[in-house]
């Protein structure tokens, strides 16, 4: 498939900011998650921009982060020119990050559209996203507000979904577009079950595609607050986003934004959103367990790095520096680095943030 | 208990020359099961020597190892005198080093009775190790060969037994003594069942105490060609065993020595054998699993080191380097080091062999 000659304006935003815990002990405060090579060889983060790169090269790509891991970031994507790395100077959630990054945009490609991704997924079909972020595209240029919806293939009560309205592609078209009706919350499992089975709904995996300009309108009718606060940088009044000024400008105004997500403070009050399915083994990679899903084809284990394995099954191993030995295990997760060693039932993986918050009370900062 | 005064020309000669893999990654090549904290904070050599302190000082202790571990059993049990501690210039077994010992012990104390005793077992109640011991010195000291034997807790099937024969103590003596009847090969599990309800029998811990005279007619009757490798050492040709002479005599006649145990060589072929029941919570801390036995009062899990437990229970959690953090665990070790970390159900503890093969197979000599 062709890409749609839109995409020739298309700026990818990463956002790279995030700072869980849950793939600890591999991911660590200075070098969280997205900064892991959990699924591939790759960085998630390095995975999120090759994904992109046939429809949007480096050069116009960005990638905001907390000001404390730009260096980390750079070194993680050194195709990407320095002076997109953006770091914010606090943190304030993902949209003050969309209006900054909508204003970026706009000064790298005339008439931009922007596509604000996450920097910690993994997809397993790039392709597959690549022709959706297309349609994406096409979409946005007509100053649609574009979301991507991934089919869900579990009823899983952990994301939040969009409930789908009228269809507006032909039919059997893929990836299919729809109207929006609205975001809905994290389901019980009963409902999710039901959002499964009748085919109306997708998860909202926070991938949006728009014109720089119509975000930042949408920013300034949502949220005057905020568009007010990065006013000074959007007008050009302290030149482009890769001079000292800017920097400067940014450092005294981005504390100033409000601390609201894109979800919450600008899209959930919109009636005009588009989604386009993305159907492309997409996964947030949420926790150890799910590493089982990336397993190679036909074997019994996850496993990455130096790794004696026998007679284990469903279980996820990973070692990053020791040799790790692992016997007769079923269902067992051991991850070993130099400094922390984590073993736990794949199916605990969500506990490894008490792990973390026992190290944080016993000032064990060394290991987080 | 007042020590029998036979107990003043004891020597204990401790055998640290095992090598064994079943405590990998904590043991290893160079530094075997002896020379690891297991049990205690303590080696398991150093506890030995501290059991039978109180009757046995160092002055009095020998160890023999292998030639490459002279260093680092010296650096383990400061308190023995450098010269106390023999490098066997090749491995032979057991019943060449108690022939060794034998002709050492006779140059420590005139009239010595030699107690020879493994370096990796771990007692739970030293003080009835003792009061065996104390009991043994005095049969040897009347010329008989005295072996430990463990009251057996469970139908075992790894260990060889002793058959019993008159008892020749009286009724209600702690430890009781009786005569030999015969050493038994290990047991099927319901002749093991049989020994442990009968109480006829006894595990052979491989613990002998007899004079140094005694060992050496032994040896000479049952094994001549042994005697005769050794002989020159023994006529005092060449000097004290702390000087070098004797040094070089020994690199040239111990590996004439056959390679034989003490248990077939010498001890199968002796009618005059006697016993002393050695009950004293005693253990050869054969694998991973039996750590579970010398778990804390009510502890749920054994666990050494920088470990952080949640919700584990039977598990074996040791780190000896990085933290450890175990969620949920049941039944199951896991061994962190430096440079190699074991994870298995405790129930395949005998499978770490396995891993050790497989490590020699792919040249992975730095892990061993």
């Amino acid at each position: 498939m062709q890409p749609h000659p839109s995409t020739e304006r298309l700026v990818c935003a990463v956002m790279a900011g995030g700072s869980g815990t849950r793939f600890w002990p591999l991911s660590r405060r200075a070098r969280p998650k997205q900064l892991v090579a959990l699924v591939s060889g790759e960085t998630l983060l390095a995975e999120t921009l090759a994904r992109v790169a046939p429809i949007c090269p480096p050069e116009r790509a960005l990638v905001i982060t907390a000001a404390r891991l730009v260096d980390d970031v750079r070194a993680a994507v050194p195709n990407v020119p320095a002076a997109h790395v953006i770091g914010e100077p606090a943190a304030r959630n993902t949209a003050p990050c969309m209006a900054l990054a909508a204003i970026v945009a706009a000064q790298l490609a005339p008439d931009a559209i922007l596509a604000l991704l996450p920097a910690d997924h993994h997809v397993g079909q790039p392709e597959r996203f690549v022709a959706a972020l297309s349609i994406a595209c096409a979409h946005a240029d007509e100053g649609h507000i574009v979301t991507l919806g991934v089919a869900p293939t579990r009823p899983e009560t952990g994301y939040g979904y969009i409930q789908l309205g009228d269809q507006l592609s032909p039919d059997k078209s893929d990836p299919a577009v729809w109207a929006v009706a609205r975001f809905v919350e994290k389901p019980d499992v009963e409902t999710a079950l039901d959002y499964l089975l009748g085919g109306r709904h997708l998860w909202n995996a926070g991938v949006f595609v728009l014109r720089a300009d119509v975000a930042l309108k949408a920013v300034r009718t949502a949220l005057p607050e905020l568009y007010e606060a990065l006013a000074p940088l959007e007008r050009g009044e302290v030149g482009r986003f890769d001079s000292d000024a800017f920097a400067e400008a940014l450092t005294e105004r981005f504390p100033l934004c409000p601390s609201i997500s894109v979800d919450y403070g600008v899209m959930e009050h919109r009636t005009d959103l588009r989604s386009v399915r993305l159907d492309a083994s997409w996964s947030d990679v949420g926790a150890w367990r799910s590493l089982l899903d990336h397993r190679e084809a036909d074997a019994s284990n996850f496993i990455r790095g130096d790794v004696l394995e026998l007679d284990c099954a469903n279980s996820v191993l990973v070692s990053e520096g020791p040799l790790l030995a692992a016997i007769g295990l079923e269902g067992v997760a051991v991850i070993a680095t130099e400094g922390a060693v984590l073993a736990l039932p794949v199916g605990r993986s969500q506990d490894v943030r008490a792990i973390v918050e026992l190290l944080r009370q016993r000032g064990r900062d060394d290991l987080l």
